[in-house]
Parts: C-alpha cells; sequence; structure tokens
C-alpha cells in the first residue's frame, strides 16, 4: 500500500494566515472557539507531527515550536508543511480566510482552484447594489461570472437558519437581507441550479464549526428534502466535515446517489481517533463516495494534520481489515487511491485535466 | 465458545428473489439506494465471505462470483448460503419481498414463521373494501385472521409519518387513506392492542433503510411516549435495525422492561465494524434485551452475512473481553446462546415449541 | 504513569442506601430502570472487580456476592469499595438519594462537598410556603442560604420540561407550579445568576438517566442559546453525564470556554467500552474542560466502578496513544492529573484550599 505517497487533493480547505503569531494567536487557530491551546488532541498533534518538519524533535515543547517557527519565518514554515502534505490540487475556498488562489499556489505548490462561496457573492452584490429591483439578477449575474473559472460552489447556510432551510425557487418579495431564510433558501436554489447547468458540484458546511453555529442545524439529515428534489436534476452535493454526524451523511452518500461526502476539519482536530471516524464514515458511505478534504485554515499546521492524520487513520484501519482478511492488497491499494483523489477526480471537472 | 455454532434464530428477514440476477440487478441489492456496487463494505463482505460458498476463492472477482453464481443457479446458491448461516428459525416479514414462508423453507432450512405487517394488510382491506362504515373493522377483523398463524406483528410508520405518530385509541373519521397520520397511528394503536392480546410481539422498523425514509423520523427515541403508555399492557415491543441510533435504541431497552432491540440490516453492510457497533449496543442493553437478526432481503448473501458477521464480531469482541479478564468463558458461552437464540425463545412464542 | 494512583475528585455523585439488600434490591440498583440485572454489562463488572474486594474471587456469583456482602454488613462493604476508589473529595448531590454529607464522609474518606439541587430546594419552599406574593423571593432566598456552604448547584430540568428551556429572566405571573417550563426557565436563570455572583458552577442533568426522562430532551446541544448567553458572565456551566450525547457535549467544551463535561453515570455503565467512550470524548474537548465523576448512586459498587473503569479505560487509551508515540509519558501523566483533579480544582472552590 502507498498510503503514505499517494497524491492527495485537498477538495475543501482555506488560506493560512500570512505573518508570524505570537502563541495566543496561533493557539487560537487550534480551537474554533475561544482561547485555543496546545492542550488538546490537535495541540498534541502539533508537537508530535509538525515539529520535525520545522526541524525539531518530536513532541517540542509549544514555545519552542513556535521560536523555531518565527525563526525560519511564517512563509518558509507553511511551504514546508503545505509541501509535506502530498497534496496535488487544492480546492480552496475564496469566501473566508483570504481569497488569493495564486498566492496560495505560491506557498503550497500544485494546482489550485477556487471554490466560490454562495454567501459571501450574494454579501457583496447586497452591499453595493442600489437597486432592490434587479437584485436577485444581479447575484446571479455575479454568481456566473464568478463560475467561469471556479471548480464547485459552497454554501454555508448552516450557519445562517440551518440546514431546513426553506425550499424556494422564487425570490421572496421582502427587504433583500441575508438575515431572511427565505432569501438563504432561494440562494441555495439558485446554487443548485447553477451547479447543475455548469456541472459543479455543490459544497455544504455541515457539522461542527466555530460558535456561531447552531450544531442542531448542521446535522446533514435535514438536508433530505433537498437531496431528494435534486436527485434527479445532474447536481452532485457535497457534505463537508460532518462530524459529529458522520454516520447519518454516510447513510445520505448510500441512499442517494449525487451525494458525496468528507470528514475533513474533523481528521486533523481528533488526533488518535482518525481511524475509527473513518471506520464508522466508510460503515454505510459506498467507497465511492467518499473525498479527502483538510479544512485547513489559517494555520498550515492544519493543512498538514488533515493529510497526516488521515494516512495514519486510513493506514491503521487498512491494516487490521488486511490482517483479518477482509480486503485483498489490490482493493486496497484501489481504496486509497479512490479515497486520496479518484473521486475527486470523478466528483470535479478541473480545467487543465484530460 | 461456540460462537461459530451456536443455532441463530434470525427474528427479522425477507424473502429472496427467486431467480438469476444480472449485474446491476445483483448490486441495486447491495444498497438500499439507487445502483448498488460491490465497492462497498458489503460487497467486500459478499467476495470475502460467500464466494467460497460457491467454491470460489476468497475475495472472488464480482463478475467471477456471478458468473459461478449463475452457473450453479440461483436456487442451488441460495441453499448453500442460507444453509451456511446455522439458523434453525427464520421469521419473515412477509409484507415485503415475497410472501411464502413455504417456499423460504425449502430453500433455508429450519422452521420458517410469518410477521405481518400492518400496513400491508391494512392497505389490502382499503383497496378491497366497498364499506367505508366498517373499514375499520374490516381492517381488525383481517388481522385476527392472519395472527392465528403469525408469531409477531410489524409496523413500518417510521416510513410513513415517522415513528412520533399520534398516539389515537380510536379510529379516524376522515377518510381512510394510509397517507392519514391519524390512521397510521390508530393502527399502530390497533397492532399493540392485538399484539397485548394475543401475546405477539410489535417489531417496528427504526433506523436506516432506504430513501423512501427520512432518517429524522425513524430515531427510535421517538417512540418514548408510546412505549411508556404501552410498559404495563404485556406487549413487546421490539426495535428493528437500529442503526445509527442503537445507542438510543440501547437506552431504551435500558429504560423499559418491555423493550427488545437487533442491529440487523446494519450488520451485513458494515463489514469489519460489526465488532464495534455490537461493543456499542452492548454499552447499555441489558443482555436480556438484545436479539439477532440479518434483515436479509433479496439475495441470500445478506441472510449469510448478517449470520457470518454478527458470529465474527461477537467473538471479536468476547475475545477481547475474555483476554481483559472482564468475563469468564462461561459467562460468554451464556452471552452467546441468549443473544443468539434464547432470548428470541423468551420473547416470541413458536407453536412447534415446548 | 500513576493511572491507578493519582487522587481523584469524584465532582457529581450521590449517598447510598444504608442496609443490607436483597438480591431484588440490589438488583434494581444496577439499572436505570425496572428490574435490573447482572446480565449486563453493569453486573459484569460488579463481579468482576467488586467481587474481590468482598474477599471473593473476581467473577464471583451474584449469590455468593450478595451473601458476603450482607455477611459483613453493607457499612463495611461501603467503606471498603468507597476507600478503593482513591476518591480525595466527593461532590455529593444532595437532592437525591440521601442527603447528609457528614454520614458520607465516615463512610467515604475524603472530605465531602455539597451541590444544591436547585428543583429540590424550590419545591421545599414551594411546599412550605403560604404566601405567593413573597415566593420567588423566598426560593432566591432559600438558596442563598444553602449556598453559603456548598461548592456548587445543579439544575434536573432536562428532567422537567427539557434542556430547551425558557430562557427567561423574570418571574412568571401565573401559579407558582414546578410543572411550569416558565417557572423552571426562571429557576434556571435564577441559578445561573446566583452561580455567576458566587462564583460556584451550575451542574445540567443531561443524557441518559432513569425513565422519567424523555432522552431527546437531554441532548446537551439544546443548552447552546443558554450558553451563549452566559459565556460572559463568569458562570462555568458542566454537563453531567452526557452519553450517548458525549460528542455533542465535547463540541460544547470546544466552543465554549465556560463549559466543562464529564462522562460519570456512563462509564460505571458501560464496562470495557469506557476507553472508547473516553476516546470519543477527547476528540473534541479541550483537556482542561474534562471532569471526573462516578454518578454513583445508591450502591457504593457504582462509586468504585466509577472510579476502577476510569483508571482502566484512561491506561488503555494511553498506552495506545504512548505506543502510537502520539503523546510523551510525561505529558501523559499531566493529562491524567488534570482529569483526576486538577480540572476539578480549578472549576471549583473548595473553602478549605490553599
Amino acid at each position: 500500500m502507498w498510503i503514505d505517497e499517494v497524491p492527495l487533493i485537498d477538495h475543501h480547505c482555506h488560506a493560512v494566515v500570512a505573518g508570524d503569531l505570537e502563541r495566543p494567536d496561533f493557539e487560537s487557530h487550534l480551537r474554533e472557539g475561544p482561547r485555543g491551546s496546545f492542550d488538546s488532541a490537535l495541540g498534541l498533534a502539533v508537537r508530535r507531527w509538525c515539529a520535525p518538519l520545522l526541524d525539531l524533535p518530536a513532541h517540542a515543547d509549544p514555545d519552542d515550536y513556535l521560536e523555531r517557527r518565527a525563526e525560519i519565518g511564517w512563509r518558509e514554515a507553511t511551504s514546508r508543511l503545505l509541501g509535506a502534505t502530498g497534496t496535488m490540487r487544492w480546492l480552496l475556498d475564496t469566501g473566508f480566510g483570504g481569497s488569493d488562489p495564486t498566492a496560495f499556489a505560491e506557498l503550497g505548490g500544485g494546482r489550485v482552484h477556487e471554490i466560490v462561496r454562495l454567501e459571501q457573492v450574494a454579501e457583496q452584490v447586497i452591499a453595493e447594489s442600489s437597486s432592490a429591483a434587479t437584485l436577485f439578477d444581479d447575484i446571479e449575474r455575479a454568481l456566473r461570472d464568478r463560475l467561469r473559472t471556479a471548480v464547485g460552489l459552497k454554501s454555508i447556510v448552516a450557519y445562517r437558519c440551518g440546514l431546513d432551510f426553506p425550499l424556494v425557487t422564487t425570490a421572496p418579495k421582502s427587504a433583500p437581507h441575508l438575515e431572511n431564510p427565505q432569501l438563504q433558501g432561494w440562494l441555495v436554489g439558485l446554487g443548485a441550479r447553477l451547479g447543475a447547468e455548469y456541472n459543479l458540484p455543490l459544497q455544504f458546511h455541515t457539522g461542527f464549526g466555530d460558535p456561531d453555529l447552531h450544531l442542531r442545524h448542521a446535522d446533514p439529515l435535514l438536508l433530505t428534502e433537498f437531496l431528494r428534489t435534486t436527485a434527479d436534476t445532474g447536481l452532485k452535493v457535497i457534505l463537508l466535515h460532518c462530524w459529529p454526524f458522520h454516520r447519518n451523511a454516510a447513510y445520505l452518500a448510500h441512499a442517494f446517489d449525487h451525494v458525496r461526502i468528507d470528514i475533513g476539519l474533523a481528521i486533523p482536530f481528533v488526533g488518535q481517533q482518525s481511524s475509527a471516524i473513518l471506520a464508522e464514515t466508510l460503515e454505510l458511505a459506498p467507497f465511492g463516495s467518499v473525498l479527502y478534504a483538510s479544512d485547513g485554515c489559517g494555520l498550515a499546521e492544519r493543512h498538514y494534520l488533515g493529510a497526516r492524520l488521515w494516512r495514519t487513520g486510513l493506514r491503521k484501519l487498512l491494516d487490521e481489515w488486511l490482517a483479518s482478511d477482509a480486503i485483498t492488497p489490490a482493493d486496497a491499494d484501489r481504496l486509497v487511491t479512490a479515497l486520496a483523489h479518484r473521486n475527486a477526480e470523478h466528483t470535479y471537472r478541473f480545467p487543465d485535466a484530460a
């Protein structure tokens, strides 16, 4: 098996902070909440896995780690960490945490593609638009413009009214505020329509995230009706992150042929449990429906650990399957390739691909 | 321990397709959704475990497997697979996927008993009835007729209005459509009343199933009020399948003395994870409350894997418990017997039993 | 590592039954439901771990166990079991199952502190009060009186209207019944206000419990809005028990800095699965947010197994982390100390502490 070498397509991640960070700033990126700390599964993993990439012994002290990181500079540290992921394509959500694919490509190597965030485009149009009469058309036009070069769409409606957004196809008549659930539902519907038209997958934030989220509203099962209405439209729907609802998400991938899922975001956070979460995901998810993502954000350490712990966890899982004679080495290799990049290649259209 | 030999009572399963199958038809039965495939935990398990029963090497190629299956014929393949389960009693849900216990007995060996599906009987009466005035009485009469030979009842209300159906005891006055949640609730109530009267357990589909289901409406916790109202009536309630809510179901078995649960359906699908799911179920479920089922349907491969992976998973679990000195060999044997058939013998009344 | 010796702070437990017990009475305490039995993970653990403390071989027969327990007497048995937990402080919920900290201290050794149950105080005031006009003030006065010596507050609103209680700050005008959700919400709000004022943590029952509970209403995620409104008040909120929602609870501890969690109650019940549940909890919970508790109640066996299976499970988990080089021995020691007592020392103010 070549789990440690197989090239990855990181189908959902974010940019990094361009600058050296003091310890409180660095630690704030170790948590999707207030006041992060190295005293967590993620913090242990940074010290264990990232320190050697900065020429330190494994398990380096946090202060030593940050001192060394500043010494070589954030740019060099980021380059080493992103390079060590073994990623051949990065799909960058440009709607949060920086938005320059070119700058990311210089740091990370590999090709960088853009994922357009629906809500960010709509907010921009609403902020700039002087005419309520043309606003909905303006949003659609702005999206179409962005989609000429993007490889996918993303919705963070889970952070707004939740994944049980209203299934509406006509624009609301009321004032165009993004706080309006009708507008949010219309926007997702627009994304679904354009995604089907352009053959671009539509990603949804599901599962845990920062405290703006009400986690109950981010259970992917809330998308069931939406998935039914889009099942035959040609749209592909991607459920991002999913934890702690990854079994629910796996069921949706099982029940609906146009659904893909990943467990990015969770993987870098959960340390040694990456194997268990992969196992729970693969209980019911068809092997062709599971993608790789780091959801790395802010710190390249998170991109790197997304890859490192995915490889470590998948290797542990497959070692057990092989030891139990549940799978052949050849099938295990095929599964690794599918999860690492082949499924993504079947899901997205890359402009430079054959 | 005699996990590999202990006879099973498969207290919930379905008939098989009577005919040889082309690959797409066969694969469609490897998924509770559209377009199944061998690229799944279930597909791997078919190749690993079923191929040797058809005289092929383990992990045979899917095409080789299907060619060989056609060569010996579906009837011979089914006989071998059902026979290899080691099942002494099959409780056949005759409301879906074929309805002839005698035909099944010829294929499977062992005794076959019938589980009557409430909704199927009601639908039949509604379709045939000319008098709305007597319809509710007609449904009750038809059920009573069927219960003379059946060993249990089943409800698929989870697929209709969900497990939070209205708790009504009188028949609705409105038109008798099975889409009416009041009628559905009344029908479950009728089943509960007859089950208590005849001492026949009432099974509920809970947890995952095909895409007609809204999984959120199939969480067994939604039955809490129903379980309170039936706790002292003499009725036994059985929660089928349960995944991914098997911990919730285990809690209900812990909280209510008249509840039994199984994790059929999940077991054949989840491959190597059968051990983990058994472990999660046995965290809180009293050992006397857990039954065995395959929920096999359409393909005898699913019946066989229900048994094979249950045995494999339980053995792995008990090996760990024994290695940790958490249980004695004698107690482990007793637990195996209870889960395999003794709990079912205490739950159902079999006409031929002493 | 010193997992077997590290002193514990059991930050939530109850008194024991003062008397020798017949088998049905004893078994009734092995289940949070009707008719408990030794045929459960908890029953196996009693025989495995508690029997040697009563001079019996491990895995003693239940009848032998109870005979020996009666022979030495409940008082001696309780002393041995509580003593063997290695607990230096017990935080006793005096609102249920006995209320005398002094008596408990004589049996258990170590220091005993009181947790005051909001609903119990309110019920007492309502029962004794003759004046509806002053009732809300009377409740507040009674609570303030109790808080002079207590180290924390507790709410069982999960058992009443559920964790999605109304967020009200003014007392309801209607009749003061504890069945009134407005009153329940007001009472929690009062507890939150007093907790912030006195720097006393507010505990919530969450997750599984006895059948009075509707488990769906005990999902800690239902507290999200309450946690947002209390995030900056200085209040510390503690989510007790949490199973099967421990991943949800871990997310809340991750998202909110003022949240602490434990998995007491679950640990003694789940036997060999204590390691898995600890692992799931530590996926996302900051290491500084997880406390130890047994939630022992009625039988000292439950207090002892809370400690024994916590130590066994944590050791298994850390052995795996160490074997995978995911943590250093020094960091593992620090983690053990934090979970065993240091986090509790940072959460509670003990009157006798420096």
